[in-house]
């Protein structure tokens, strides 16, 4: 390659993937012979490392965080140990899976130190989180790291404080230790860009680990974390979580601090935080000791309303009536995604709860909707940030340029619009209101405890396909623009002897005419030797500020389900 | 006057004016001995015209709702009774104070009626507000009738539905019977519109009922409604309540629900509704009954917080910590202010309170703020709405034209700003998150219960005469844009033996060396024997979402300042 084919921002690249593997202790790193061809699993490979002991390879496969919390605070554990556990395992996770960004493994292992030291000295935990290792997504700032974003143009510009989650996470005694990877802008469902590359699943580093916070599903899938900090704007919490069997929340605007949410870019449809974790325990744990940790003291955005325990918890004296969406009419789900789906169903209603389907009328508009209020600035931010150090954008990003974002139209069509069109942004604004009451009317007479539906409508996707798509986010994005939290939870796995075309098994999926470009896409990409043996998950649905009935829904659907703990070391 | 001078819409005023007194029933009418030389307070007129029976004048002048709430349920008053009283009591107040826009007379008495017949047949009232006539601000929306927010091109459109308050209130049983009196597009603190004309202080017919929920601070002042519904995004439920002696609550957005807060031109800064009411109890009764209901199933934007009765009570087990701020450095507030509020604080710490002085130096760039955001579209809106009909703008209104907003600053100020300025609001919204920050700091560390102060600095004007003032609304709008809820209470009433500037006793109000141009005119107007007997309020602040914590320390204020009930009709 001579000089003129390097692009001008590839030494800046280099020089910070450098730093990045530099930050790595040599005993740690993984030998040329497995790097070359690693296991499929990032989490067989972590396992024969040899790096982890024994004792450390069990701490960081403990999937409730409670139990962790546990082992520390009776001393059984020091924070010391724990930590290096976890920053060993994300170490390795790292070089095999490239799930981080950033990490400060000095900085946490002497701060483990300090809250041991404490904890001896005054038999006493700092919070609910003392001395527990939480990894966050590289959308917040960590003070004295980078936040790059996946923007070469942020390279080298450390933050001066940290986001206002994880002082609240550090005021618990939880330790930073990594920060993880996203796409290019967060707008992608596919975890890459162009300082720190591609991330991978970590079941299959073939497919990828989705996005936008794809390296925080990476890493907590593989055990590198118990419990990580995501965000969502389409589903960029939902989507790793579903793709690497993790529980998470998606939560209503406000209930979760984040200093970001009042960006006038996003005020039609607000980012938000959320937890994502190995076990629906540590997502809910999360929730509850955040709230009760008074976030809106430190956040003027927050919204005072502790966690409701009550609400948390299924019925006793009753059964649950549940709503079901199999498909949006717009992307038929792929084979796995429809039997867990149908499994789902049949437990619960074996159990003798009651489960009615769910007009989708109002879910085309909705997902419409969302794409003109998010994608409406029509990519200005991102041109900017290009702008810094004259970046490519990535191609097919959803960043609001003229192309046809709702495939199932077959015709091309302009969504790019000014934010300078103050008429336009006020008839979204009027019909997001229309709709919302649309929605709540709907909601309410119906009498669902919650709403059970797919989160994608795949089940994997080989690195830089998804952006090929003609992507439907509306299984997601749809709950954005209504900001009706809800919750994933695994159920099931992607299996060709179940989930298999031929023998006619599956004529319906074989027969099924496409309705759209990407609905074809979709239908025409489904191998199930590809994904065999992946996680399959449900989207639970809980309403606005139903982030507690979410949880009592997927109480109910988890021990259904997985009577046997879902998760990825099984 | 020839045809030439008169305007072009005057005859549509003229015809919506004759139907409105039409509705007046003749028999309710006053005679024009009376309407030519009436009393100063409409209350002495009310009181002698011998349309309301002595029972009749007994119940409007209850200030307690739950008292009228009980007479009704165990069947000692009908609501047709009351709903008469009312009714008559409005009717003859329109004629005096002019604090009425429209009126559904026939068939609140009918819906009372029917009301009547269910409590009979029944034995159950249908609801907390069973058969109570509740006023309405001329800002929502009342099925059947004109919302014309004082502009001449809305006359004649009546609302094809009620707005959310009204059809929750609708639903708990109370009665709605009239619309009340506001300044063209709400930007006033006094009360006059092209359509309907000035609206006169319930207390004193030479002076103004203040704005923009004016007419209602009327109505209310003066006993022709129990619980007045009014709205609020710089002052407008405080100071007409400030004005007329009465209690209200300014709540934090998303608490009462409306329709409109989610409006884009008033995002940075979203108007909310709130009640009026001649006793505390009553603005509680409201918000507690409200929250009652669910509104977050009638309102997709209402935020699920029931009213804690708790955090409304004041501790039983130490005293309040109470902020006061005395006067903002902009402009001074007129003696009985000042007395009230020193009266306040000597009662507070005889009671054994702490009252310390607040530090205000947030309190400018908060107000300078809130101009900038809520002017910030530059009159466009109120533009299009004198397009209609091609109506004047009236003189003066906060609209946002180019003038000098911030009279401290003795130069002419432009900030006039564009909303299609993406840049500029996202800096203000930057901007705006900066100071909410730095404000929850300085409340938390001051350790306070709530904060008192001034809700205006002034206690009355003649008609027209506050547009010409160099407005400084910052008392009441710096909380607007906060979002810090605060009540008003009536704690003094202007005296001419004690705030008097002769005989040397307000050498400090004499000697005043005026800061500003608005400060010089505040001053200026000062004139004791036009407002005495005039009511003085102050006011409390309970932070964000802090209603039951400003009404705490409400009741605690209340209760020492006016050891008998304070309310017009002592």
């Amino acid at each position: 390659m001579t000089s003129s084919t390097v692009p001008h921002w590839k030494p800046a690249v280099l020089e910070k993937r450098a730093a990045q593997h530099a930050l790595i202790p040599t005993e740690w790193r993984l030998p040329e012979s497995v790097l070359s061809s690693p296991p499929l699993s990032s989490i067989d490979a972590i396992r024969t490392s040899g790096i982890l002991s024994s004792d450390e390879l069990a701490w960081t496969e403990i999937p409730d965080i409670q139990q962790l919390v546990t082992l520390i605070a009776s001393r059984q554990v020091t924070s010391l140990q724990l930590t290096t556990a976890f920053c060993k395992r994300a170490a390795i996770a790292q070089q095999l899976i490239n799930c981080l960004t950033e990490t400060c493994f000095d900085k946490a292992l002497k701060r483990a130190q300090e809250l041991d030291e404490q904890l001896e000295r005054t038999g006493k935990t700092i919070g609910p989180f003392h001395g527990i290792p939480v990894s966050i997504k590289d959308r917040f700032d960590i003070e004295g790291l980078d936040t790059t974003v996946g923007w070469i143009g942020l390279i080298n510009k450390p933050a001066k404080s940290s986001s206002e989650i994880v002082q609240l996470l550090e005021s618990m005694g939880a330790i930073p230790y990594v920060k993880t990877a996203v796409p290019q802008a967060l707008m992608m469902a596919d975890s890459y860009n162009n300082v720190f590359g591609q991330s991978f699943n970590a079941f299959n580093n073939k497919l990828i680990s989705g996005g936008s916070s794809g390296g925080e599903g990476a890493l907590v899938g593989c055990g590198g974390s118990v419990l990580g900090i995501g965000t969502d704007i389409g589903g960029s919490i939902r989507v790793p979580s579903a793709l690497q069997g993790l529980y998470s929340i998606f939560p209503t605007t406000g209930r979760v601090p984040w200093d970001c949410s009042f960006l006038h870019q996003h005020y039609l449809v607000p980012p938000v935080a959320g937890p994502m974790a190995s076990s629906l325990a540590t997502t809910e744990y999360f929730m509850e000791k955040l709230l009760e940790s008074n976030p809106w003291n430190l956040d003027p955005s927050a919204i005072p309303i502790p966690w409701r325990k009550e609400l948390a918890t299924p019925p006793t004296d009753r059964k649950l009536k549940i709503g079901v969406v199999f498909d949006d009419g717009i992307v038929k789900p792929q084979p796995p995604v429809t039997r867990a789906l149908n499994e789902t169903v049949r437990a619960l209603r074996t159990a003798g709860h009651e489960v009615v389907e769910w007009d989708t009328s109002l879910h085309v508009p909705a997902t419409e909707m969302w794409n003109k209020a998010v994608l409406g600035e029509g990519g200005v931010h991102c041109r900017k940030l290009c702008e810094l150090i004259n970046e490519p954008l990535i191609e097919g990003m959803l960043v609001g340029k003229e192309q046809d974002m709702l495939g199932f139209e077959e015709r091309e069509k302009t969504i790019m619009m000014s934010m300078t069109n103050e008429l336009t942004i006020s008839q979204i604004e009027e019909d997001k209101y229309a709709l919302s009451t649309a929605m709540l009317k709907q909601w309410l007479d119906s009498g669902i405890d919650a709403l059970i539906m797919p989160v994608v409508p795949w089940v994997g996707y080989k690195p830089k396909e998804w952006v090929q798509s003609s992507q439907w986010v509306g299984y997601t994005a749809m709950w954005n623009l209504l900001n009706y939290a809800s919750a994933t939870v695994p159920v099931a796995k992607a299996d060709r002897a179940l989930d298999g075309v031929d023998g006619g098994k599956n004529t319906e999926w074989e027969g099924h005419r496409v309705w759209n470009k990407s609905d074809a896409y979709n239908h025409s990409q489904y191998d199930i030797e590809l994904v065999h043996g992946m996680p399959v998950s449900v989207q639970i649905v809980g309403g606005r500020f139903g982030e507690e009935k979410a949880i009592a829904a997927a109480k109910v659907v988890d021990e259904l389900m997985n009577p046997t703990p879902f998760h990825p070391f099984k």
